[in-house]
């Protein structure tokens, strides 16, 4: 059993965001991908989840940021299985530059759904699942606060999901709620400040078509609440911390 | 000098579009990763470019598509350079499977802009472009005539430039567009058809902010025309052909 994956990719120009980094949905996406690379690698994956007519689903990412990559710069994503419950897994990753300096950590939740009757799955049942977990590593990021609904908003933007939206599992992929976020703010914004924690938890699925609400409230302390509202349910909540560069 | 580069890729799950293949804004956007890993290779990269103030600007992408990669499929691109005159240079592609054959094929067409007077710059006086061309290979892609304003559409939609949207030109970034061209149809119009041909054109830079309205006409021949256009200017003109699955 693989413990533990690491991918090592180049940056380039064309992948940058206006600040000349990775953007933030580049990472979230990256993560995936590292992910789904590690559950194929130990039989954990898609194509596994197919025979017991589930299908994986991201449940919540945690981010803390020091760094982003920039132009033509080398990192590596190293991700391990932190544990498995009946109802979902957590998985880590660390992202390193070359000369092995930590850029940044994330913590990400899983539950797996059955296709037909979008539920949520007993994990346990999936063999070899418990084997995946590596006790030697720690995770380092710190554990968020249940998230919270926004009340009274400091601003609002509307959105209806589109076809390019839509990912395999026909619902609105997660990487599309991450630049709504961003998008709340100008590209000026994010020339002063940089993300240094980002939080999200996916509670309700999107489907083409569907408009969304994006409700933002900034607290005393600085930090930036986030709610992505559907008409009958919240779709997703998230937390986002800034510093100035 | 490296006449061309492979890069072999692997697609997984969370990379699909809606019908469970490789979305056509990933393709563009590997295309544009693939060349720039080549022209870095060969020193006319992003770095090279900038010692000169100018910037590679991408002007032209012409599609020719037979099959997507699937989930869980190893994939390859290679490029090479057709030709390089003054105010552009001709990159070409071929898409291939682990078992040699093709599933698509592209020409892109990218000029040099400087990056203060956004204005083309003269390719030539670039030392060692010219012996970046490789000969020895044929493209089969057909050129398209030069594309048209669309005039009196079927249908529009407005959008505008947001935060995500902008790169590292601090432009809109290529695949943007793509995005609100497939968007104008729902996503059971790519249930029921693939694209077998895209081409576009980029005329003029969005900025952020900026309001586009996505103009599409289709043809007595069944080909879609559509034009991204702003207030003063058009920024793109495309032709997207399908067939049933």
């Amino acid at each position: 059993m693989i413990k533990e994956l690491t991918s090592r990719r180049f940056f380039t120009a064309a992948e940058c965001n206006a600040q000349k980094e990775m953007p933030l949905t580049t990472l979230v996406q990256r993560l995936i991908e590292v992910a789904t690379e590690h559950a194929n690698a130990i039989d954990i994956g898609y194509s596994r989840l197919c025979q017991y007519g589930c299908t994986w689903v991201l449940s919540r990412v945690t981010l803390e940021i020091d760094r982003m990559p920039g132009v033509n710069e080398y990192y590596s994503l190293t991700t391990w299985v932190e544990n498995v419950t009946r109802l979902y897994s957590e998985r880590c990753f660390e992202m390193t530059d070359d000369g092995g300096n930590v850029m940044g950590r994330a913590r990400t939740m899983w539950i797996a759904i059955n296709v037909e009757s979008r539920h949520p799955a007993d994990l346990t049942m999936i063999e070899g699942m418990g084997e995946a977990v590596n006790h030697d590593k720690v995770c380092d990021v710190v554990r968020c606060p249940k998230p919270r609904v926004v009340k009274e908003p400091d601003g609002e933007d509307c959105y209806r999901f589109r076809t390019c939206d839509i990912d395999f599992n026909r619902h609105v992929n997660s990487t599309r709620y991450v630049e709504l976020i961003l998008d709340h703010w100008p590209v000026d914004f994010f020339d002063a400040n940089r993300v240094s924690m980002f939080d999200i938890s996916y509670h309700h699925e999107a489907l083409f078509g569907q408009d969304a609400t994006v409700r933002c409230k900034t607290g005393d302390d600085g930090v930036h609440h986030i709610e992505i509202k559907g008409d009958d349910a919240t779709f997703v909540l998230a937390t986002l911390e800034v510093v100035s560069r």
